[in-house]
């Protein structure tokens, strides 16, 4: 038993390894809370889209006025869905980047830009800031994932 | 060759990660049965959305009525964008912790409950039940990946 | 540090995992150019969605006429989701399948048909050819993944 710990802690032990999961854990904890955010603007802007969700605003027509669209919801599931475009992608292509054998130095690099990029783009979309802020944080993090996916490849490469 | 395969399965051999290899492919596949129950109420609604999808219904006006959306088409298709939003973060924070190791008792309670609660969530979803059965659903899901996060970047954390 | 350079590259030795490596790679830079191909419909058909996008055509009605929905748009948009819903899955399961132990012939055989698969989809949803063009690519890709998961499980139960 001991012996089996240890082998799975031997891989954590990288520390390439252990800069990727730091920054994946944290993406993903923010794209996590893209769903926090619709909830509470649901909620503060009384916009649903299920029937069994305003059942507690009572029945017929006047539960049936909050099932609606609202800009606001919206505008964070449009983000969302563009950092499940763009996370996946940097978690499934930095892992096997992170397996490449990168210095750490470069690796940290990749990953801190990618996840300040993201950041920044949430705060883009959502207060929102003039074009082309939130295109340029989208194209940077984009950028990133491709530098990486051109290592794994150069380094793995077996079609 | 015997060696390389010896060294692939070793990784395998840790029980932590067969229970997160497990847990990870039945909701995976369970996501991927999202796919055909869309298919299934597309079919059995006749309601479409490219437009040669609908070609072998006949040409014309005929074949444009089945272009439209259906109330129990959309629900099946938010429950499949729902697990998305929270199925990749528990496959790919799950995958780190998994590797960051954790007692086997502690992970399998992590990977059951969340892969419970996610069937739960889709029963909610299309049934579907009364709040607040599907919310709930979902926060014990959230919760757990949470959990789960807090070990990896405890254990890992490397800015 | 060159020994844990050493460990990081060793997994990478394997040659089942570089080939996943190179597969996932290469579907996952697929998945990622429907964003390039949304952005490039968006522009060239005008049809945006956030105000903020259209501030560079003027102020007022003279840049709302451009926040509309376009059907080339959408279809790629539709393409794109339906890359998440079903690389998402491959990627996961795939990773778990590589480290099961296969035959590398056996393994090569899944990733090049499912890969192929996505890209023959990816071509039938925006021509668009005539189904079952579309509907047969979707399915094979589906079928790999199964088949997939059939292995991992077989190999790994632990519940």
């Amino acid at each position: 038993r001991s012996e089996k710990m240890a082998k799975s802690t031997q891989f954590i032990d990288n520390e390439v390894f252990r800069a990727y999961a730091t920054y994946a854990a944290i993406v993903l904890l923010k794209m996590m809370l893209m769903s926090l955010i619709t909830a509470y603007f649901r909620i503060t802007r009384k916009a649903f889209v299920n029937p069994e969700d305003t059942a507690s605003f009572g029945k017929g027509e006047n539960a049936k006025k909050y099932l609606r669209t609202d800009p606001d919801v919206e505008r964070v599931r449009r983000g969302h869905l563009n950092d499940l475009e763009n996370i996946v992608p940097f978690v499934g292509i930095g892992l096997l980047y992170a397996l490449s054998g990168p210095e750490l130095s470069t690796a940290l690099l990749h990953f801190r830009i990618f996840v300040g990029a993201r950041i920044l783009h949430t705060f883009a979309y959502l207060i929102p800031l003039p074009q082309p802020g939130r295109g340029l944080s989208w194209a940077v993090g984009y950028a990133v994932t491709l530098s990486m996916a051109y290592k794994v490849l150069k380094t793995v490469l077996l079609l």
